[in-house]
């Protein structure tokens, strides 16, 4: 699996076991998906997965970076019509960051074509293209000065190839500003950057029916670290509104990335077949640091528990009766819970609701045992009703159905 | 985390890293559980966990046996009255192998407890319990003799001793067993397995509040293989009817097993204590293996995707209309797809629908546009009907509601 993942690579966490065979932790889960496809033979795909992966790095969990932590993929594999995949990538991470209810959002789109035609027309030599664009990617961390000193000292490029690529790495727009780069005198001269500046059009296009670039840029500085990208690339971050006023803001920056990486499955396939793909990584951890910061800070109490109602009674000796209750209750799919004690006092079984959350209590005592019902309670309001008992299930469901 | 597995620690998959840190991926569900609850100081707890674990072993796929595998886990952890939460286990148990219609299946519970009570009356020494334990575990896959004779000759038992266990692990039935057993003159004066038995009656008393008894068989030979059990052990097996004629039986045995440990949480705890669990572990791949036979004896056809409905256009220039129409489905919650071609012809895209099992289609055409309405088709019927569109979401939910 090495030698996919260009600079990144040094992150792998290899492994060899008690007998000596050489093992890695997964890195992502592109490049396993890429290598499932080719080992199957299969051309035609489109899924989603979560799963851990691994990275040998220093860990700073609160910003969300660890060494184990969890990806959520979604990929679409098969030969189609130019950009409609990609926009549908797109579509789900603008929809999935506006659910999440996460703050402002900023999704950037570029495309590799694109920057390798920046590249060559500003007379970058093609071994450098590389080494060139990570250190395009590092323009969201540092100045423009730094990656400009960079390119020239560590990566050798000629200061005017430097001031030329910073021309246009600095630009970000819309469907205009691509319409104007497809006129730049010396871009249209360039085949792979006209190819991308094209469907980049062609994406805006499909972007605006589905009515969500008003949180999608075109951004000629975004490169990506990683080496399979052969298309558009993205990556979503969070924006910092400044009259946000929180005391400790969590800056995770990005929070989803992927692209195009037409040619990775190749790579895996002894003939050497290519399965285009486009995909997105979305990191949980990330998201999750952000929303426990809002949960926190809106002081908001957050449920563990999906139970519905608590099954209580309120003499003693009818721990038979709850069992049966809640054995009645799981059969019909409830979600019922109990404690876990033999003579359990009232008090302490509706504390515990309240504690917890738990909307509804059964409670069956003796009384209600000889007149065949249930008394089902509120815990807010604390209101109680019986109800027949073979209608439990039904009046339970019939209540928590969201108004 | 070695030396919580007994005979089975051998499994273990030991790593090293680059930098030769040591590490082991995990056995089990229940050791990590464990461990979290000891440095969280987490006193009760009930939680579900699916997650993979690993054993260095030999596969053998066709039998449900991989290297890597999932595992699902219920466990409950805290200090409650006596057999109320482990019976709520083997209610879940046996819920899900009811659910899932493997076929006719059996669960065997047995207690740590009596098994020493017993192995004490019959005159082993206590630091051969584990070892006769172990052999004692083998008795669903060899007769009793090669038991025995694995006990005198291996584990170095008198024969008189063997032969006395041999009468008691040969035992199996219900409440009238139990209390049978509570009557023995040499195991009633042994107090672990009274405990044990006035726990084992408690329990039955509980599965039969659940109605849950058919399935459940008090088993003497009942023993589990890993240390960490102290009190309630049990099995969850396939029963193979006799007149189940197919013609590649895949015999997988134990699907599910568990326990209670109640030792376990302190031996990770500095100050050593204890937190009281009981848990279940159930071996998914096996349940898969035996569903995929299922299916596929059955010749049934099982849907690989959960979409309700193909947005669909039957002339030309059309895509910028479905890309339209199916963001307005999925901003409404429907699962929608469409093909990602720009111009497919409607046979092919009709074709799809059969394929896939998709059971609409929503069909957008210039005169629909017109008309402000979309077509909708029942694949089944070729039944087709005009929706105005502000209402095809609703349509289609209503149409897709169970009968």
């Amino acid at each position: 699996l090495t030698g996919k993942y260009g600079e990144g690579g040094k992150l792998i966490y290899e492994l060899r076991d008690q007998g000596g065979e050489l093992l890695a932790l997964r890195y992502d889960l592109t490049v396993p998906f890429a290598r499932y496809l080719a080992m199957n033979k299969i051309t035609t795909m489109k899924r989603y997965h979560i799963a851990k992966v691994y990275r040998r790095d220093s860990p700073a969990t609160s910003r969300g970076r660890y060494r184990e932590f969890y990806q959520c993929d979604f990929d679409i594999a098969g030969h189609f019509d130019p950009m409609i995949p990609d926009a549908e990538c797109l579509k789900i991470v603008h929809e999935i960051l506006s659910e999440l209810r996460l703050g402002d959002f900023l999704i950037k789109v570029n495309d590799r074509r694109i920057l390798h035609g920046v590249f060559a027309v500003c007379g970058v030599p093609e071994s450098k293209f590389i080494s060139t664009c990570s250190s395009v990617d590092k323009l969201d961390k540092m100045p423009w000065e730094d990656v400009r000193s960079e390119m020239v000292g560590e990566k050798g490029l000629s200061p005017e190839a430097a001031d030329r690529i910073g021309e246009y790495v600095r630009l970000h727009g819309g469907l205009k500003l691509i319409e104007q780069l497809l006129q730049d005198p010396k871009l249209s001269q360039n085949k792979l950057a006209k190819e991308g500046l094209g469907d980049m059009k062609l994406l805006f296009e499909y972007l605006t029916l589905f009515g969500i670039t008003g949180k999608i840029c075109f951004d000629l500085s975004l490169a990506r670290g990683l080496d399979y990208y052969t298309g558009v690339i993205f990556e979503a971050v969070l924006v910092q509104q400044e009259n946000d006023h929180v005391e400790e803001p969590v800056s995770v920056g990005s929070v989803a990335g992927g692209g195009r990486y037409d040619g990775l499955v190749g790579m895996f396939d002894p003939k050497g077949r290519k399965v285009p793909c486009v995909g997105v990584s979305i990191g949980i951890e990330r998201i999750f640091s952000i929303m426990e910061r809002r949960v926190k800070a809106s002081g908001e109490k957050v449920r563990a528990t999906e139970t519905q109602v608590l099954v209580a009674t309120p003499q003693k000796h009818l721990l038979g009766a709850r069992l049966k209750l809640i054995s009645e209750l799981w059969d019909a799919g409830i979600k019922a819970e109990m404690l876990y004690r033999k003579d359990p006092k009232l008090l302490k079984q509706l504390h515990y609701c309240e504690d917890t959350g738990i909307p509804l209590v059964a409670i069956i005592g003796e009384q209600e045992l000889t007149d065949g019902v249930v008394k089902l309670r509120v815990v807010t309001t604390r209101e109680e009703v019986n109800i027949p008992r073979e209608k439990l299930a039904d009046e339970i469901r019939r209540r928590l159905e969201p108004c």
